[in-house]
């Protein structure tokens, strides 16, 4: 007899988001020279994708005002891709005179979010993908899409997954490459999880599907569990569990790298990341921040003990 | 098409461990009044199960030394089943005379641990259930059986399905009521929760089974969504994810109460417990230790934000 977990993806791709989605809710500014370090670290621990900072109004998000000087630190490697979220065309204008290859764009399934964090409405923020998306393809970028509060809204609650399937139907036809589908507030659960990625996958296949947790709750390696068991392979995590957001009231910290990575190796799903080296980075992250980082298997980790 | 998570329990009974394996492990010994406070808003919540103590040796766990002092201060209920732990004959005749109605024993699945845990082996120590049961039940007291190391052991590493499955057989010959399995480091993964409860299905009814699981790497809900799929409905927790285990180096808290709560009230699936009473007994207890307590929904919940 088949087992309930017999069907599960053999590897899993990590994208970490630390440097970008953490550092933007740090409310200290953080040296350019302390982040390019912290990113060479998180480099050599195996990871393929990492999302380094934000082209965004360095006077919207301080934080990541250097996002060009950064760029210009980071290690060149064939096998990493550094991307960065960007926001409108200015913003891709400074990531392609960067050098990235990868961006990221932002939208979120619930109007009120969307308003609160860009301004926009989710049509507007959906025009800006209509006018960014051939500029980057044509610059060979690849380019994935954030859905913010696909499950949750902090200021709506629950979103029906009519309200993800219309946008994720817009963002293909449009060409985007991968879909982060973001539980911004850390408040799904498995079942949710299962309705949302049922409900899209007649639309979205696996193989462009991400999944965003945050922590909030102590549930987000339940939800990836759910998600693994209906196929899905890729992931968001930050190092240390670093982040939150502040546009979102009640967010916690993303599900942390080395969480994710102990559960999958435990499980004998391959992610080509060693999570010692993850630790290292956190550990170096959370000395220059002066302060602990929240991840579980990184307290444990510190102690020695796990 | 049935749908991946269609077949869960509608109901999970959660036994709230807080008072003993929480206390037990606290450097303080916590006056006996906050601790019968501590106990009393938590039977405020609807839970039916308070494991309260253990009847210890005074010397060998000074925190518990009160145990006694504790019961008389318990409010009388028909609802709520408060428990202790009871290590060998002299505890039985004190849980006896305290007027405990349940009781649990302890025994683990590594022989290392259970050496440097009470001094036993894994044989002295079922010698121990035999001697004690029949009193037990001839005073009309339920009994609960703890298998500590079920998964993983800090001395012996994996712990063999088959090891577990020796002692569970003997425990139900032996004619214990219910066995909660201990996940006492907090390195089990979905995987093994799936292979050590299919291996035990066919000899322990699911009425009979209990997870224990402690959130060390952040995987114990992960852990719960598996058991749950696999029809288990028992679970235990403790409040605010107190705990870890002196015995043990490596274990963290305990799974926190309020985030198995959290989980399932969104999955539709019953408690009778109110979060928002446990979050306040956590609360006055992390007072009185004058610290945090770990638990994430209780992080969570204490910024308003949850």
């Amino acid at each position: 007899m088949a087992g309930l977990l017999s069907n599960l993806p053999n590897h899993v791709r990590i994208v970490e988001v630390g440097p970008r989605d953490g550092l933007q809710n740090e409310p200290d500014i953080v040296p350019t020279a302390v982040k390019a370090r912290y990113v060479e670290m998180l480099a050599a621990s195996g990871l393929s994708d990492i999302e380094v900072t934000s082209f965004v109004n360095p006077k919207r998000v301080p934080q990541l005002a250097d996002a060009e000087a950064l760029f210009a630190l980071l290690p060149a490697s064939e096998n990493i891709s550094y991307s960065a979220l960007v926001p409108n065309k200015r913003g891709l204008e400074r990531a392609l005179s960067s050098g990235a290859r990868n961006i990221a764009l932002f939208t979120a399934a619930s109007e009120t979010f969307v308003e609160s964090n860009i301004g926009m409405t989710i049509s507007e923020s959906l025009a800006v993908f209509r006018d960014l998306l051939p500029v980057a393809e044509s610059a060979g970028m690849g380019v994935r899409a954030y859905i913010s509060t696909a499950f949750h809204c902090p200021f709506e609650g629950r979103i029906s997954e009519h309200a993800v399937q219309r946008i994720v139907g817009e963002l293909l036809d449009m060409g985007v490459d991968e879909i982060s589908l973001g539980d911004t507030i850390g408040h799904a659960v498995p079942t949710e999880v299962e309705n949302l990625l049922t409900s899209i996958a007649p639309l979205l296949p696996l193989k462009c599907t991400s999944c965003h947790f945050h922590d909030t709750r102590g549930a987000a390696l339940a939800n990836v569990l759910t998600a693994l068991e209906l196929g899905v392979a890729i992931f968001d995590t930050s190092s240390g569990g670093l982040g939150g957001c502040p546009f979102a009231p009640g967010a916690a910290g993303n599900l942390a790298t080395e969480d994710l990575i102990l559960m999958l190796d435990g499980m004998g799903i391959e992610t080509g990341v060693n999570v010692e080296l993850i630790a290292k980075a956190s550990r170096y992250l959370s000395a220059e921040l002066g302060k602990p980082l929240p991840g579980k298997a990184l307290q444990a980790l510190n102690k020695s003990v796990c």
